[in-house]
């Protein structure tokens, strides 16, 4: 999916909402453990649910690869099942030396290969250039570069730094020399709405992922307050809070409920971006 | 597998090899395509050829990964046949926030879960604490934390710093509040042989996993120079040039003969190291 694309669908559904399918079975209605693969059914009802009401979904992989072949496999799955007019991102947060993260992005990035292509990926920037450049190396896919994130962890290293920057900007500051914004985005935590005006100096006109809305603590209002650009210019997750909205037979209708106050939200502040911009 | 236990394995085989079982399924001999599962078949051959001249297995995550569910499957197959004697390493450089990163230590950690039982895994440090603690929270586990990679990469943010110190010093500091060396391991590139002696002056005990021997340039005789300990101390690891030492059906045979070769250099080295301490 293009930039383009991207944003155009932003505007026509009036939603910048991310649905992130962090499916733990353990958390999924009961009733569910009867169909031979739980987590694809719920997935697939939680996509039948919301794909009017987002415009990206983005599967952790942590959740499918913790239950090994099984779980690899209802990922398989899980793609095949979503919408091509939605942003189909993994969250693998991938990276290694780059003969090893071509093998990572053949996994996601590779349908022939792996029975999966994604648009995106995030990735650790932690091991720099060449850790990165294989993933930018497919035509028409997204690189999310994590930048600061939206745990308690995050102060940890992102905020070492010197006179001139941070860790975190730093990041940017470099992989904005890997593609354009055609082709990266940063991720930046909802918890950290300050900082957003920061960024967007730096990054004025990147997408930015932000994870952190609802369970973790972030509030819509204050991400938009820095972070919306003309071209909205964000895509802002919520996982729990949608896919754990009931654990009864009715999950699937109330997390519909809950994607549906969210976008309520977010077209109110498209209709500022319009007039602002 | 405990420090202790990894000590003796080391002074008696009289080796710190690891063997990186980074398995490329379109560069293992072309006769092998035959079976069922070529890269299993591919991985026992090499371990039934070379597990007495090494200490630690590791296979690349991303190596499986990049074949979808089969290449899982070729995954969970291979660590059921590393032998138990042997420290088993998933190389997965993974990192999260706290909750998924508790999934990822059960992809690895927990074989009820998903069929695997490794040791250690590598995880990158971009995230923080709270994205490593849910793999030491795992009793009997080693985390090896990514501090000075051997890939050019490094050189973006792993040297950013200030007057104190760079990044992957700060990396190495802050772990070692997370975990003692019983439990806690740092990767350092082969590349950087000097930094060896700055490292073992804030990681005076730890293991340290040495990838980039051979087809990456670094040389044994440099990384010992200052890596090695009374313990030892460290893991060097070798992918490339031992898997992939023949193309023909002598492929495992050829495999032992570099292995047996970096194990005699190894042997002389610990040598040097019961003189020295």
């Amino acid at each position: 999916m293009t930039r383009q694309q991207l944003i155009d669908q932003i505007f026509l559904k009036k939603s910048f909402l991310c649905i992130g399918l962090d499916t733990d079975i353990h958390l999924i209605p009961p009733f569910l453990l009867a169909f031979e693969d739980p987590v694809l059914e719920f997935n697939k009802r939680i996509i039948d649910a919301t794909h009017d009401l987002c415009v990206a979904y983005k599967p952790n992989s942590a959740f499918y690869e913790c239950r090994g072949v099984k779980g690899w496999n209802s990922l398989v799955e899980t793609y095949k099942y979503l919408p091509e007019y939605c942003f189909r991102i993994i969250d693998a947060k991938r990276g290694d030396i780059g003969n090893t993260s071509g093998m990572y992005a053949k996994a996601f990035f590779n349908e022939r290969s792996s029975g999966m292509n994604f648009d995106a990926i995030t990735v650790a920037p932690y091991m720099g250039t060449d850790s990165i450049k294989p993933f930018l190396a497919f035509e028409d896919k997204w690189v999310i570069v994590l930048a600061l994130t939206s745990n308690s962890g995050s102060q940890d290293f992102q905020f070492f730094g010197n006179d001139d920057s941070y860790l975190f900007e730093t990041v940017i500051q470099k992989a904005n020399t890997w593609a354009t914004d055609e082709h990266l985005m940063y991720v930046v935590g909802a918890t950290w709405a300050d900082a957003f005006l920061d960024i967007r100096k730096i990054a004025p006109n990147h997408f930015l992922l932000v994870p952190g809305l609802g369970v973790q603590g972030g509030h819509l209002n204050d991400i938009c307050k820095y972070g919306l650009t003309k071209d909205c210019g964000l895509l802002v997750n919520a996982s729990r809070s949608i896919l754990y909205a009931s654990k009864e037979e009715d999950f699937a209708e109330k997390a519909r409920e809950e994607a549906f106050r969210i976008q309520q939200e977010m077209a109110i502040q498209l209709q500022k971006c319009n007039e602002k911009f």
